[in-house]
């Protein structure tokens, strides 16, 4: 592969789709298999998720949560017992029939989330009010028989963590619904550099089975709103199904109550379509596996490389992960490769650098360059790690606002989604049918009613009604 | 559940089988649910699972392995590409046969081991000597449809983790296969106090599809082995099933040389059979979650209380992980229930204790307790946890070695063998015929010939010819 064919990818910019699939592959993030609908994580991509998994998994134990391991398959009839659940997910399972060279009494399905199994283990385990809560999470594989599937975004089996708790009151329990809204929240703005709106799922979008459920949106560099996160508070609703009651202090017997929250590598689809360019991957340096790559120039240089290999120590040292790449390809051909990967800081060094005490520094970002001293050079980079940081959030979140408009009228969110996709704030009214004409008249869908209602006073958009609520409608992944 | 009740599990004299599983199920490591042949694995379980994770995964990361993920399915034709492989293993899956409504035009395995998958994915990426090594490995589960299952020694489905390489020459390849054995048995040796036999499996023991396969061989606290990991080399056998070539330095076009390793939740099992007893878990300091407990003695004891998170803060701080049992309980029930959990130290603090400025350690592999002053309490600690690993080590070794007997002909083995279970060494011509009537007669298989063959010269024990090797035999889980 030369220079030419690893840069050669479609243009965000003249077929956003395209765009992705070639940054994703061209990356080697994933690849495909003779399994249809499956995809291969890669070593970069799969960085990416035990990155991810690292954080969150800090900030669940932090709040009292452990980890646990639940079989992989469901029987029919336990998939049954809800009834609004396996409505949900009935349609779109994968059926184990056959075990050896056996016929199974009961069919199994592969896990498409794991409430059932869940629900089952804490009736069975949880007697008292002592035992509550409990607070279970659960990093595994699930499956979804999707008809058409795209990398990371939809994908017949994706990676996941599922948290699972019950707790002895709705109090409670809704805190803890909230509480992990809000760690995916700081997990994304944070880490990720993906601003979001946090909110709340109409009736119609919410999770099957649930009471209410909490989403973050995100929105990608094309307008198209991606759902990053959930967090559903059940109430009561499988503790009656399934029979999940515990002795209260009062001496009554009560049922429990119940939440739920996922993130997938979806998220990883979602930092791609935030942050890449037409250079390939930019990753934030929070999650990047690498943060720095050292890039040499000039053939046989014992000097130039006895100096990348003191700066790499530093950085080391420092706690930056750092790489440095010594091959023997063009250095053209090492940096359009470094940046195809995202490697947030590129430091390049030759002779006459070295000759000069100075080097220069690459941002993936921005692909600007400046030169500095080498005496400086640890200080710089640790610096400029936390400029791009800050700055990929800052970017992200003026474009996301800038294609956030508000609209009065069904006409005016139209024309409006005609000449950009965005997020697009209306009032509704709260009734089934106006949310349905919305998604028939402009083609959006309600993204979510977010937490802070900046102004609840309205018409709805639809058919100018005193409004309920502030909607956040977009096009989706 | 009062003491009585938690004390009350079979002894492990008495009914091995049923002691193991009461000490799975009473130490909350495992659960079952309507998932029949499938566990679900609990916190303390699971916890486990994931320090023996993170041992294993520094050390292949410092061994230049890469994470990867591969889809859970397999097509029935990937899965048939290798003649001795898809007779190993298409007895023993699980077969997915419907996606949604609809059935699939060809049926899908859920892995049971994914070397078809890697082959698959090697052969599209690797093309030329410099794309070699590569080193991959994935974290996963994998289903195997057993008939009779046992909580973490036989289950339907298993966590583990497969390795998977490929190298430009068959010494390269040979030198993986041994180097991963050998970090299993350090592993093992370490971190477990488990003592392993490392040897190569006889010809009718290998892997499906290996030329060789290694294996570290564990001997149980009643005398039956278990085989804690394998690691198997492959020449070009798989390669030459999936055309898995690349272009050498002499422009020649060569097939690959493969290696795959694995460990499984299997060795839980193992670190129970070896170290715990009639009092529930025994856990080794290195593995355990939580290293020590404080159960302050005495009610409303401010003071107590307060010494107590002293010593958590002081301990916590030199990185041992430590909790207060703090709980309405009586200290009978509390010092029984961490026992039951096999938490290594246990520090006993009461009101009196505290006035002669003394607290009591308890170490949980011989239950034995000191008295020790409160100022070196984390001194003492620290130096018990060191003691504890390895007393278990050396007290494992010394039972291993005293069930290992030495025998020249069948009939000795058969009666060595009905006096007690354990290792038998006795030599082999290498011959299938005399390694069944072994079996056939002696009701042992053959575990390994062992690396150090201290004593290679003899004669089968069955036939009576030359040897051409000594073997491990023993009964097996």
């Amino acid at each position: 592969m030369d220079t030419k064919e690893l840069r050669e990818i479609t243009s965000r910019d003249v077929d956003f789709p395209k765009w992705y699939t070639d940054v994703c592959k061209k990356a080697e993030l994933i690849d495909y298999s003779s399994v249809k609908g499956c995809m291969i994580i890669r070593p970069l991509g799969y960085a990416l998720w035990e990155n991810i998994q690292k954080e969150l998994d800090k900030k669940f134990k932090e709040t009292g949560h452990e980890n646990v391991y639940m079989p992989m398959f469901i029987p029919e009839s336990l998939l049954q017992k809800e009834k609004d659940h396996v409505e949900g997910f009935a349609p779109e399972v994968a059926w184990v029939t056959h075990g050896g060279q056996e016929e199974l009494p009961e069919r199994l399905c592969v896990r498409p989330t794991s409430e059932t199994l869940f629900c089952e283990h804490y009736a069975n385990i949880i007697k008292s009010y002592r035992d509550l809560p409990k607070k279970y999470n659960q990093w595994c594989s699930v499956v979804r028989w999707e008809k058409t599937t795209r990398p990371f975004l939809r994908s017949r089996e994706f990676l996941w963590q599922e948290g699972h708790t019950v707790h002895a009151t709705k109090e409670e329990a809704m805190e803890e619904t909230k509480r992990m809204l809000n760690i995916y929240a700081e997990f994304c703005e944070d880490i990720l550099a993906i601003p979001v709106v946090k909110g709340e799922k109409t009736p119609k979008e919410k999770f099957a089975g649930a009471e209410n459920t909490y989403t973050i949106e995100a929105l990608m560099y094309d307008g198209v709103a991606l759902q990053s996160a959930t967090s559903h508070y059940f109430g009561d609703n499988f503790a009656r199904a399934f029979n999940m009651k515990f002795m209260d202090k009062d001496n009554q017997e009560k049922y429990m109550y119940q939440t739920s929250w996922g993130m997938t590598t979806r998220i990883i689809g979602a930092m791609i379509m935030t942050h890449s360019d037409d250079h390939g991957l930019v990753l934030p340096p929070n999650i990047a596996p690498t943060k720095v790559v050292i890039v040499p120039i000039g053939k046989n240089n014992d000097e130039v490389l006895a100096k990348a290999y003191d700066i790499a120590k530093e950085l080391k040292l420092r706690g930056v992960s750092v790489t440095i790449d010594n091959s023997e390809k063009s250095p053209g051909f090492r940096f359009a490769e470094n940046e195809m990967k995202g490697i947030p800081v590129r430091i390049e060094i030759g002779p006459k650098d070295l000759e000069n005490n100075l080097c220069v520094l690459c941002r993936r970002d921005t692909l600007e360059k400046v030169r500095v001293e080498l005496p400086d050079v640890e200080d710089e980079v640790i610096k400029l790690l936390a400029d791009i940081q800050t700055s990929m959030y800052v970017r992200a979140k003026t474009r996301r606002d800038s294609m956030t408009k508000s609209v009065l009228t069904l006409d005016e969110m139209k024309a409006s989604i005609e000449e950009q996709n965005g997020f697009i704030k209306a009032h509704w009214c709260g009734s089934l049918e106006c949310e349905l004409k919305v998604k028939e008249v402009a083609g959006v869908t309600s993204r979510c009613i977010p937490f802070d209602e900046d102004n609840k006073d309205g018409k709805c958009c639809v058919c100018g009604k005193p409004a309920e609520h502030l909607v956040y409608w977009g096009k989706q992944y």
